[in-house]
């Protein structure tokens, strides 16, 4: 996990949001001088994803807690695995808890959501792709969750690939909007998107790089690839049903998308206990 | 909705994210000058929420987008519903799609899913609580989206509600504990978090406000509910199972709280169409 | 102090004020590898406050300024006290000086101010409270120095504590307003500004927490008291005269706010000199 | 008042201090669609400063606002002085109150502190000076706080001015300082700070342009004086005595700096009263 | 020109820069409502590029101020000529001439470059890139005015484009390196810095989409385009001198990329001339 | 270099731009745990500036990654001269090196420039200044540049110096805002721009401090020296011909001011070399 320096400022924006006037209990109740010592523990099985960010949730609230990491990211964990061993501030330790957890959750929740799916293409040329359906802020971070989890990462931004979507084929036809783009862009391939047969050939004429299958059924896949025939990529998009996955992959589409993967997410349950204090 | 002026900069940060080098398939096929009429539509049923966010999500990226609102958050709404109908520079139009529906899924899930836990409480005076396990940076969204779907807001940040836990009670005595607080926080109720009988006696005989029956099983929290006997109020908290909570409803107890509401939210499915182009 | 990562941001604010193009005289006079010593002297009695801000202000500026603490904050200091000594780039010492000094000072100045105040309410029960009359930008800092003095913080924030004032008794009545918070708000106590005994005797029917009694003189408030008997907490505001402190305390009162010790401040008057030069 | 665009930053930060979650007593007391108008009234005498501040305060909130001002910076002002007259939603001026006037209280203190003591130098050449002992983030409208009440403002940062003080006395002599800053400084002023006699003469032999007379005697001064005899502008500095600054004046110094001015501020009391609703 | 909202960042950075205090000159000389009337002038011939960036300029100091656009983004202007007529605060235009001005003239000097070595290209398939030697903080700007200028944007940044570059072949081999990618890389083509015949051959193995020649002499281009005979794209790179390129378009490069379009740039003459006042 | 705390966010943005969602080249082909060492190399002879931005750079990326200085700003250096040499994580300094070398690139080609100006004004008390034509957001760097190359700095902002313009003149005599500036301003010299004899004849009765003559012929200027005579300061600016400055040096003007020096400068070309890998 690289790009440490940007994920301070969303780092910071959370620890803000948590403490815009301290924790009244924790000052009140514990001295300022205590130190203690915590586990964080996994309570669910899953795939970890974002300790180092964890870590750094508490080093931005307090360089001088000692964060130890015991499992990595990309781990499987089970319930009682001790991912951390951290000591320092009682007064911090409790303070960085919920934010740093919040963090650690999601994303080990993306991680162990992904990895499920990919095991559905096992065998398979198939990837399994994210979307830009990510939570606001936290794009980079989700997009590595992903890539944790096995998956690979979809354009991050609107900048840096090229997606031709049914709202941009009112503006012009489907013949002169693959070779607008194939003149006047670097280093991109050109990718479409088809909801139909006839759209799907009038595509084929200009040699787009990839062909989006979007909210097709299977037959229509099925159909869809037939006339492709290797001339282009073929990514499958809209509400993939994931007993489908196995049967899409034996079709040999090269690539399915999943919204999901960041705009659906079930928190990995885990916790911080404190297990000793001075 | 209020504070939208805090808003602003999630919203920036969010397009920022999405457009760092701005949208190039759109740039390349779509006139500067071209104008677009679109509508943002419901694909499926649910609470909205957040629809003045996708609203501003659009102005802050060009203050010409005529966008008008046409379902207020809180309303009821089903598939091939229009939400919204907005105009403008359809480049702009384009490029702010998926950021904004990307706030308005995930609000209009969070309230969804709230007012339908909120409808297992009818005619009882049992409360639906929400928990900081929130987004990191989406906290003030989220909780709004709560109250949208019916739920109560749990206190926003660790400064404005005391919680006494049970990784403070291993620096001090509940009685200590209590007490301190009582001494020296003001206005606000003292909470504390509760996990057996034996808590539950040592906490009662120093008066606090309000009691969480932290993970407890639906035959514990019964007899604790004797026990405390209304000398205070009552929240169960933990992994509680959506069909419990109509029983927890007739036991009496006052909140019931559920992280789930923000840490695994299913987004609502919404799209927008280009249904004019100039 | 905690929340050191909060301060920061207003620590580089001040900074860049008083640096936007550097220091001038001090860059042209000075080596950027001389070093020097320097002492930071009080010139006026006082309680200290703000020492780990002084530190910080000037780490911020070079991380290796070395910065001893030699009194600590809540301690009285009296003319000639050294209250730190610091070493390192003599240029980047000379540049941190002032905003240093303005921090510390006005902090000092507060928790001196309280400390005051608290001392005439000595052997009593009341307990003085700030209000959130504190200079923008500058409020956590400003609420952590009345603790220093010894001093309650009444509520942080618009969103932490429940104050229903006169301005929103325009809008509802006493009895609907107390009775839409008790049923709407979580974990945080009921408290209503009284301006006459009418007022009050309506108010005390609807069981609010606290009671602030706004701008009465002693014989009003005399009254009051015996009205309130003890069925809530008392607050007594508005522009309290010092000399009437004792006399309060005596009459029982729980909770005595002062404006005055943030918006009016008289900084206390402390020095850096720098001792040795290499 | 100009830089509108800078103040900004310091609203919105100063907002999010007193807004980090809302409102909870407006908000569940008054409805969202509720309108207000009120009245800013003085509640004591002196001289206005900081309207537009208010004003852009409400703005920045609500851009709906609309905020008459009455009365403008400058103006004396006495009780019951209608100083401003609002409208628009009732949340929102409620909600923006506190921050707008917490500006307009300071600033107006400054002003009219500063006009109390610019009254002193009446019929004399002796113009009042500020200094940087001003409140860390809000430099830029104290000093205009200052010329609005009369007085002109010393340097505004390090970089703008030069000033050679006691400190960097101790890395080179009088008479190198001097004539390092003739040499590689362009377009500014030399002063130097003068603690006693045998400095002034050594000074007064490299010409500066100004000098400081730091924490001398009435007598010293005059004798300092007759010594500059015109070679060089003279300011007085330190602790004056405001009984003094009329006999300052007699004896023809230029400029007399305080940072009392702006350190040590007692802020002018105000009010914001709801005068209708609908 | 879209992406107005990130731009403004920039823009108040930059006028933050030239006012921290003000405008000391203006601020006395000019009555706050003096309004004035201005010319943006032509002084030199050359491409226009950041109008809309100058108009922002003067819109963000004031937003009152009425700047009327003469000439458009990519027009060529010759001396004299009116790009913009402003009206509004005397003040103001003052403050915000030199902003507006340094962003206007470094994109026009842009464009204008890029512009005069396009025309070399005419009548060739070959087209001028730029690179990622941009002015920190500016390049979405830069690349803005290198389009205008008729130029093509290579990558925006080390996310949106795969190059294989000298110091990533000392990690991997020519053949691991265009593997990996082609493997665990979406929508992006694949682009291989060569230095020599040598690493081109073992290349062309892989079929990379684009191959960089750098720094290569024009007869090792020959030799190179040759080899490479149409398999993959070519994009020469390095110290081109001007007159070579009507070469390179001759042998048929598809691609010339000039760092010097944004890392040596001369400034567009244009200048701010007021020409009534009021 | 000071101010290092205000140079960080310049980094900070600087590298955001360049890794918006990483180095996905260097993140699919080089192993997280790889270590690199490299070599930062001149290609051309010039003056080195801002070899510890490079440094920080790269620290504000990875805070391990060990960079050593080997030549210092203001030293010449020549082609292969290594000017530092670094080690550390393989991924985080090739992410790093194009940001480090865009901005040394940059102030060293303005430290080179200057220096070369400054060297037509030996044996003469001329002095070379800038303007403020510097480059959006990095004026306090390019400012610094100059200094490292010779020059001097003419004022900083719009508030630290005073320049009386003739877009000023426009509003009030030469007369009056000589005058006007005098009586209201401290601490600065008055300088005004001449543009023709008259001017100067009727700005000379009122003994500015300085005289800015702009946009004169050799001769023009040669006239107006005699008449000044001595009684101001004398600067050239405007266009001004390298092959004059020996002749105005001559002449005897205090400063020659170009404008060149910052707003069309050539970037030193230098590279950053993978010499070791592991």
């Amino acid at each position: 996990m690289n790009l440490i320096f940007q994920v301070e400022s969303i780092l910071k924006k959370a620890l803000e949001e948590d403490l815009p006037s301290g924790d009244i209990t924790t000052n009140l109740l514990i001295n300022p001088d205590s130190q203690a010592r915590g586990h964080i523990l996994a309570k669910e099985e899953g795939v970890l994803a974002g300790i180092e960010i964890a870590k750094l949730a508490f080093e931005t609230l307090d360089s001088k807690i000692d964060f130890k990491i015991l499992k990595k990211d990309g781990e499987k964990i089970i319930p009682q695995d001790i991912l951390a061993d951290l000591k320092g501030s009682a007064q911090n330790i409790l303070m960085g808890e919920r934010t740093a957890l919040n963090f650690l959750q999601r994303l080990s929740g993306i991680a162990s959501f992904t990895k499920e799916i990919v095991k559905l293409t096992k065998n398979s040329k198939t990837r399994i792709l994210d979307t830009r359906k990510t939570t606001p802020g936290l794009r980079l971070l989700e997009k590595y969750a992903v890539r944790v989890g096995g998956g690979l990462n979809h354009r991050y931004s609107l900048g840096d690939g090229i997606l031709i979507k049914n709202n941009h084929l009112k503006f012009s036809s489907i013949k002169e909007s693959i070779n607008k783009l194939k003149n006047n862009a670097y280093g991109k391939k050109i990718e479409i998107e088809i909801e139909n047969i006839a759209q799907l050939k009038e595509a084929l004429k200009e040699s787009p790089d990839i062909i989006m299958l979007d909210n097709m059924s299977l037959s229509e896949i099925k159909a869809s690839l037939e006339i492709i025939n290797g001339m282009a990529q073929v990514e499958v998009s809209g509400r993939v049903n994931l007993n489908d996955i196995p049967k899409l992959c034996k079709m040999g589409v090269d690539y399915i998308s999943i919204g999901a993967l960041t705009h659906s997410v079930k928190s990995l349950d885990l916790s911080l206990k404190i297990i000793k204090t001075s």
